[in-house]
């Protein structure tokens, strides 16, 4: 290692240090950054120089008279510069959202869309136009896009989806097919994200994703568990009756074929759920014992999950969300019959307030969390494009 | 902090760096060892001596010319004098091992006992003497037990067992009637670490250990996987079959009512593990047949396990492991068919070596990992005790 990039690497990492302390400790003045540092005035002075020209600090005009030095003018993360794309392709919808560096969400699409019944080409064109919609509109409020991540509900690796059996798709290499650079996750785990950094969760809990498939998230100590290879948390493919009806997995009895939205749907013969929370809320039978059905299986396959994963709390989220007012007791009895007898302490069960939302906010917020730990990256990439 | 508690925590910090580039590295000169580790040649004799002193290292006599400096005396990570109690308690048997700080194992006693006849106390009692038996053997041989682990079948939390169902075990405090000082931990996280440790299985697994119940243990990069609570990879009571046997832990249709020792015994009537391999090895049908259910239940809640939890490869111990020959296929085959459309790559099958061996060997290796890590302990301790 030469001494020039000894220097840039220690530089990389002390920016960090300081973005981070601005954050935590916001609005702070110069002066006490560089006694929490421990690194000089002179380089804490040059470094926040840096992040406010690039946007990512602003001063805020508060004097502070704190325990940490004299008086200065204090400085806080802003959030009117740098921001990151969130996107999600799902069975019916599509989704884009834009989040600053301060983790306020700034745009926020969706569009009802039946992406079964279109080719990946078509359905990624659909994408690029929402997202490229929100590109614009951000770059009109004076945002610069860092970057962006795609939620699917599917098994990636890298940019390849392998399979997504709920949208037909075997792989798909999505960065062949779309005209922007994007990561691509699981929807389970970034919506499981999403809740850890948007929600109200605590930094324990398994976030559960309905939608046509299920998913699940599990967060353990504020870190998502992803498994050895990143394919963990699929919950809706978890054995719920080793001879039910076959599933598009390839197995049988699967979560999803109980508590998919499909099913849900088909058992009492509804085609939507605004329909399905509208016969809910007039107490039809069909609906309500539709729901028990779902809850009573959802909470067998979250037995499983529990004996296995030991989640801190678990969190319904996606169309879980609002129905859960209705599949919360069937959910609970199942799980208390099978648990209590065993574990003193069964998890508590409440509900996400991002339902949908989740995936595309997980997706926005991995980028920042990222522009925060390493602000650097975005630092040089602003200096290399002006 | 004072001076001197600073100078005390850098010290130890540093032995347990010494002690570890001597594991990693040995034979290794005092001269490479300065080296490696940068700090003075002077610290790094002491500190050697220390180690020698306290049986931890030894000179190895070998010289080396090694690029890593000049010729001199190498050192060596020692057996002779520090090792760790592993222990067990199982549904019909207890073990005690030794192991010396090279991870050698230097003792294993283990005893048929059916312990679900007696109350804990009693069982205990037992435990303390084959306990008792191993450290007057150990001691013999020169060796100071530097602390023990007990692996218990059981739900446990610090000293205490919530619950082993299958002991019929419930808020026992063990530190209370043990005459010994023990930690207590899972038999199935123990075995996995024992897997990791003693076995041949790579550094991402879920171990299965095969007794009268049945528990797992996740490694996930070379790290013991325990949940939010410590209570994870209870595979045993993984639902197979929701409406079927009620199990002992309140639910119905637990893995353990098809796959563990009781119920694989129980369906071809039979009343032990060796009896059962004589009839398989003889090509009894209805022990084949037995098999062949358990291996196929196995195989559901595997599954389940895979999606929701990633393993790298699946290692089947405890009793699975002299029944592998017999399960091997039926586990596979339930597998495959469920887990082939939606993945690209199933996971690996594979046998411990280790059987039974493995979780009283992962309680004594997880002291040794403690005292390779923080040698000071060990040192500090046997000073007070001279």
């Amino acid at each position: 290692m030469t001494q020039a990039v000894r220097h840039d690497s220690m530089r990389a990492r002390n920016l960090g240090v300081v973005l981070g302390e601005i954050r935590r400790n916001g609005p702070v003045t110069r002066a006490a950054l560089a006694e929490i540092t421990g690194l000089t005035k002179t380089t804490v002075s040059k470094m926040v120089g840096d992040l406010i020209e690039a946007g990512m600090v602003a001063e805020s005009g508060a004097l502070r008279d704190g325990e940490r030095g004299r008086p200065g003018t204090a400085v806080v993360l802003s959030g009117r510069r740098v921001a990151a794309l969130g996107l999600e392709i799902n069975v019916d919808y599509l989704s884009a959202c834009v989040v600053d560096l301060t983790l306020a969400v700034r745009l926020r699409y969706s569009q009802a869309v039946d992406n079964r019944a279109a080719p990946p080409v078509e359905t990624l064109s659909h994408l690029a136009e929402l997202a490229h919609r929100a590109v614009d509109e951000a770059r009109r409020e004076g945002l610069a896009i860092a970057g962006s991540t795609l939620a699917v509900p599917g098994l990636v690796d890298g940019g390849l989806v392998h399979t997504a059996p709920n949208l037909g798709w075997h792989h798909v290499r999505v960065s062949d097919l779309l005209d922007l650079p994007v990561e691509v996750d699981n929807e389970a785990n970034l919506a499981a994200l999403g809740e850890l950094w948007f929600g109200s969760a605590p930094g324990d809990f398994l976030h559960v994703s309905g939608e046509i498939g299920i998913g699940a998230g599990l967060v353990v100590g504020g870190t998502l568990f992803r498994g050895a290879r990143g394919l963990a948390g699929e919950l809706g493919h978890v054995v719920v009756h080793p001879d039910g009806p076959a599933c598009r997995c390839g197995g049988r009895g699967c979560l999803e074929r109980y508590a998919g939205q499909e099913a849900l749907l088909g058992a009492c013969g509804l085609t939507g759920v605004p329909e399905l929370l509208e016969s809910l809320r007039a107490g039809e039978p069909g609906a309500l014992e539709a729901c028990e059905r779902a809850g009573s299986a959802l909470g067998i396959a979250l037995t499983s999950a529990i004996h296995l994963m030991d989640p801190g709390t678990i969190v319904l989220g996606g169309v879980f969300a609002p129905l859960f007012p209705w599949i919360r007791d069937p959910v609970r009895q199942a799980m208390a019959a099978r648990l209590t007898g065993m574990r003193h302490t069964v998890p508590d069960l409440t509900v996400s307030r991002l339902g949908s939302d989740a995936a595309p906010l997980g997706a926005a917020g991995q980028i920042i969390h990222r522009v925060l730990a390493n602000p650097i990256a975005t630092l040089t990439r602003r200096g290399e494009n002006a």
